[in-house]
This record gives structure tokens, C-alpha cells and sequence, in this order.
């Protein structure tokens, strides 16, 4: 058993907890809050040991009634590895603390590429992680990219990538994020930085991104130009994409019209917090022009990177090769729309009654 | 055991369905759609029996290669009792069908008062429902209201209501619905509808209502001033909330500041969808001037007449008291935040594991 602490338990923090505590191999030592929130009270209703990510401010937590483990080095001792998942520039500043207990960690994609010993994508360079102290598993768009252009790569060989990325302005909970009523060249600088941390995954492929933030906060869009080396078919195209288990190619018979569709999808399927941990991809849209192939994704910015961290924490040991890694994660999380349904179903619905008429 | 079949598996009626299948002396017989999409895929994956509700087109399912177990009559010939959860209009259309069975139904609040035996709100005028052949579990916004002024004209008598509804735009999968960037009085005449639907409930209550309508899609707002006949206290207010089981006071302690926190706190809770079945009223908002009491309460307009529906289902055979029906629905559907988190973990978390460090 890993034993895993997860350190900040916001968006990406809780629901790797989750997964975690999901995982045959794996055990959950405790998570660590900043503040006494809904947040530290669901992770107490989930059994989750708390700690304080802040030991100056565990009397809050007294406070408000709830009884704190430790504070974070306590957290940092309990475990063989840790999962940084507090804001962008706090896990750079948390890696001295991680190095003091000799214990290796897994920062996030807001976390600079120089700080790392590597980046990590799962289905692209798995090996590359093992016995790294320091790992950075990347942003929710370049995992999404990088899981998209790894198999065009291989198969057809990529001339050029040009991408708009369509992004989110901020998630459900976070009120002072805006846009409200814009449309925002955002970076105006064109290429964006995108393009640059693809290339911390696959550092060969040649990529122009350009990005634009809208009012919407469910998940990202990509629309995504690769122009390939050969031909492809868009038969080949599809049967491609469906072999991976991290793309969701939606099917227009599902009638899903957009990010609203593809969540309340996720969450009539019984995913937890209408999760999609795929890069979703509406099979309609794959087009091809001579070599030039056109299609667009839809990328949650929330949950897409949870399979990639359950991933990484076993990359770090080195015992277990990524095609097994992959399919321990994908079937204790449930990864895979449709085919892992009745999984998704058996660990949710206890008790399923099936109609005698 | 009741059998109950579901008629239109849209947003209401896949939530009822749900619903129904925790009850344990319920069973779902099946569930009726009209059109083979993303959430009938979820229904057969979910082990419901699937028919079609309009039987001409039965045809579409099998050409989308999911199977159907007969249509719409035939379900309600399988069901004692049904759910017609259809389109606003639909309801009142069918229930000539259901006559002809000599089945009973209960409708939404889509449906005029006028077109059924008795309008529904569990807490309030359960008793009213036995025996009915046509019930109806009034809309969202009126179940909320009965819910939060019942006990108060109870306890302080009610002299007056005036009540401003923020309601939201559409569904979260409602692409076609607006404003997205207006705020439009909705009816923009004063009064509006709400307070005589909240008469089919509460008919004594003098109240007065005005709507509007906002670029939002996870829950409606009520901004609510009540003149009662003897001046409260705010302690004795909470205290009188706080009994009421499908009301969550909010606790400022959660740090909880509008809808989208409210979702995510189901979400995390382990609510199916992310839903609020009960009112969710901020504690922070109770304000007394006198015997004016005024406060704020966000209603989840997708999932709050769920419990109604179960114990509408129940109260038609009039063998259950109102407290043994409402007691059975929030034990087994998990109503009452922060109460039954420990059913809904045990319910929909199989695999905790403590930390031992």
C-alpha cells in the first residue's frame, strides 16, 4: 500500500482524495485545509483525517468544531508520498518542505516546468517519472492536448498543430472570476503559452496555440487544426480516438449538444460530482481536408488531471509499467464513458431494482 | 410494495425515478422518454426498464440499438401508481390515458390547479391526497414557499408575505433558454402567478409576489419578507427552521456565498447530481424589524419536489401518515444536510479508509 496525503483540498485536492481512497494499492493518510470551510467538513463526513496546511491557523479549525490530525509535517511524515494540490506558486514554495521529510510530491500544472524533475502525462511518458522527487503533472488543457496528439503522433506522424483553446473563466464555486459579458483574447499575445507546456510532454511536436476566455465556467473548448505527415481517413480517425481510454468520443446519437450536456451525462451516469475525466470529443466535428484533420474537445478543467495524479503517484515508485497503472486507475476510478458504466453503477447504486412486469 | 412507473425521464423524472428506487417499499416498474438520447442511454445503463412514450416512434430506439420493454401503456399497466413527469401541458394530455387504466397519477406543478383533485406539498396538506386519481406536486418555487411559511404561520401567524423571486434563466442543459445578460421582470406584472399557486397549498396566506429573471441556471433566489402577527426572535426563528427537516440552514462557518457553493457542497457531500432537495436558507439573512422578518432562501429548482413526488406516491393509498412517509423518504433518499451525511457516505461510498498513521 501507497500511503498518499493529499496537501490542499480545494478543487483538484479533494477529488484526487477521492480517488485515492478508491485505489486497491493505495491508502489515504489524511488531507490538509487551510481553513475551516464546507470543504473540511465534507472531507470529515467522508472519514478523511484533516490537517491543518497552515499550523498558525489550527485554532480556527478548534474553532469551528473540527478536529484537526496534525498539522501539515504531520501529514508530510504519515505519508510515502504527497499530492500538492494547493494554488499556483504555493506547491513551488511547499517543495522545500517536502525535500526536509525526503518525501517525493506531486505538484500541479499552475507549478513552473524549472521546478520540477519532470512533467508528466500518463499514456506519454510514464517512465520518465520514476524515482523523481519532485513531478508536475501538467495543466488540465495540455493534458487534454497531449492525450490527443501522443496517438496522432504515432499513427500519422504531425506535421503542425494549431489549436484555439475556448477557455472557462473560472469554476462553478469561484464568484470574483469573470468574464461576465466578454469575450477575451486571453493571453492577447499570440502563440499563448500552451503551445510551450505541450511541449514539456512532447517536446517534438510543433504547436501553435492561441487562447480566448468566455463566460462560462463547466469546461473548456479546443478547437484543434493538426496538420498530419499522412492522410488519415475519418473512419481511422474514430476507431483511433475510441481505443484510448482518456478520450470520450461523443456519439451525436447521444444527442449531446454541449459542456452542459456532457456534465449532466457524467452525472446521470453516477460519476461523483458529474465528473468526466476524459478529454470529450464530438465525434461530428472530426473532419479531414487532404492531411489536414480539424475536430474539437471539450476538456474539464476540474477532473481531467485526477486520473493523471493517481498515475503519477505510482509512476514515482517505478514497480508498476503505465499500461498497468492505466488500467488499475481506469477501473477503480471508473475511467471510460460507456465502457466502465457497470462499474460506475455497481459502486454507486447499491440497489438497483429491476422492473418484474 | 408500491409499483411506480415514471412517465418523461427528463430533469424531474430521472430524479424521481432515482428516488423511487432507494424506497424500500417501492419498486420502479420502468420509465417512458420519447427519444433515444444520452439520458435513455443512462436509463438502460441504470437497469431501468425502458419504454417508449410515444408509441410511433419506437421505432427510433431500436434504430439507436436500445432496447425497449414495451411502450407507454404498457407501463402503466405494469404500475400502480404513475410519475408523469412530462413537458408542461404533456401531463394534463395524458391523463385521459391514465383514466382509462383507472390508474392513478400525480403530475408537476406545469399542470393548473384546476386539472386535479389536489395540489401537493407533503409537510403541509399530505392528508388531502388519499384516494385522489390526479395529484399534483406543485413547482418548485411553491413547494419551497409552502415548505419555509407553513411552519412560521404556524408558530407566529402569518399577516402578510411579499416575496421577490431571482428565478434562473434555465436548466444547466437548457441551451435554448436565456436571458444571458438581462435582468427581466418575469411576469412583468405585479402581482405575479407564485402567490396563487401558493394559495392551492397554504389558501389562508395573504401573499404577494413579483419574479424576475437572471442569466443563471443552478437555482432560483427568494428574497422573502413575512409580517407576522407576534414579533419573533432571530434565535427562535433559526431554532424553528432548523426543526424543519427539507429546510438546510446555511451556517456561516461553511463559508458558503451563493448557488454555485451550494451545489459543490452537494456534490461533495455525495448527492447524487450535486442535489438540494431541501430550501437553503442563509442563516446570515434572518433579520427581524419588529414582526416584519425578512431572509433569503435559494431553492434547487431541479431537485427540490423530488421528496414530494415519493411521499405524493405514498400518500394517494393513504396508508402511511405524513411524518412516517416524510421520515421514510429523507432516510432513504438522504434529505436533511449534514444530518444523514452519514447515510448518504454509507450509501454511496463503499471504501473509506481511515488513516492508521
Amino acid at each position: 500500500m501507497i500511503r498518499v496525503g493529499v496537501n490542499g483540498y480545494g478543487t483538484i485536492g479533494k477529488r484526487v482524495a477521492d480517488a485515492v481512497r478508491l485505489q486497491p494499492d493505495m491508502q489515504l493518510t489524511g488531507v490538509a485545509k487551510t481553513r475551516p470551510n464546507y470543504e473540511a467538513a465534507t472531507a470529515l463526513q467522508n472519514g478523511y483525517a484533516l490537517y491543518s496546511a497552515i499550523p498558525e491557523r489550527s485554532h480556527l479549525f478548534a474553532e469551528a468544531g473540527m478536529e484537526l490530525a496534525g498539522d501539515v509535517d504531520d501529514l508530510v511524515r504519515a505519508s510515502d508520498v504527497i499530492v500538492d494540490a494547493t494554488p499556483s506558486g504555493v506547491g513551488a514554495e511547499n517543495a522545500d518542505r517536502y525535500r526536509a521529510h525526503d518525501t517525493p510530491a506531486i505538484l500541479q500544472g499552475g507549478e513552473s516546468a524549472d521546478c520540477v524533475d519532470a512533467s508528466f502525462v500518463a499514456g506519454v511518458n510514464y517512465d520518465e517519472a520514476a524515482g523523481a522527487d519532485l513531478l508536475r503533472v501538467v495543466s488540465c488543457n495540455t493534458t487534454g492536448l497531449s492525450r490527443l496528439l501522443d496517438p496522432l503522433d504515432r499513427e500519422y506522424g504531425i506535421e503542425k498543430v494549431r489549436v484555439t483553446l475556448v477557455r472557462r473563466g473560472g469554476d462553478p464555486g469561484q464568484t470574483d472570476r469573470g468574464p461576465i459579458n466578454d469575450i477575451l483574447p486571453d493571453p492577447v499575445t499570440v502563440p499563448s503559452h500552451h503551445g510551450p507546456d505541450v511541449n514539456t510532454i512532447l517536446p517534438e511536436v510543433d504547436i501553435d496555440t492561441v487562447g480566448l476566455t468566455v463566460p462560462a465556467t463547466l469546461m473548456h473548448v479546443h478547437s484543434v487544426n493538426v496538420t498530419l505527415d499522412t492522410a488519415p481517413t475519418r473512419s481511422a480517425l474514430a476507431d483511433l480516438f475510441g481505443r484510448q481510454s482518456r478520450i470520450f468520443l461523443v456519439d451525436e446519437t447521444l444527442d449531446i449538444d454541449g459542456t452542459a450536456d456532457l456534465k449532466e451525462f457524467a452525472a446521470d451516469s453516477g460519476r461523483p460530482r458529474g465528473d468526466l475525466w476524459e478529454n470529450c470529443l464530438w465525434q461530428e466535428s472530426i473532419a479531414v481536408e487532404g492531411t489536414d484533420l480539424y475536430l474539437m474537445q471539450s476538456i474539464h478543467q476540474e477532473a481531467d488531471v485526477v486520473p493523471e495524479n493517481i498515475d503519477a503517484i505510482r509512476a514515482l515508485g517505478g514497480e508498476r509499467t503505465a499500461d498497468e497503472s492505466m488500467a488499475l486507475t481506469n477501473e477503480y476510478l471508473g475511467v471510460g464513458m460507456g465502457s466502465t458504466s457497470a462499474d460506475i453503477r455497481t459502486r454507486f447504486s447499491s440497489a438497483i431494482q429491476p422492473a418484474d412486469d
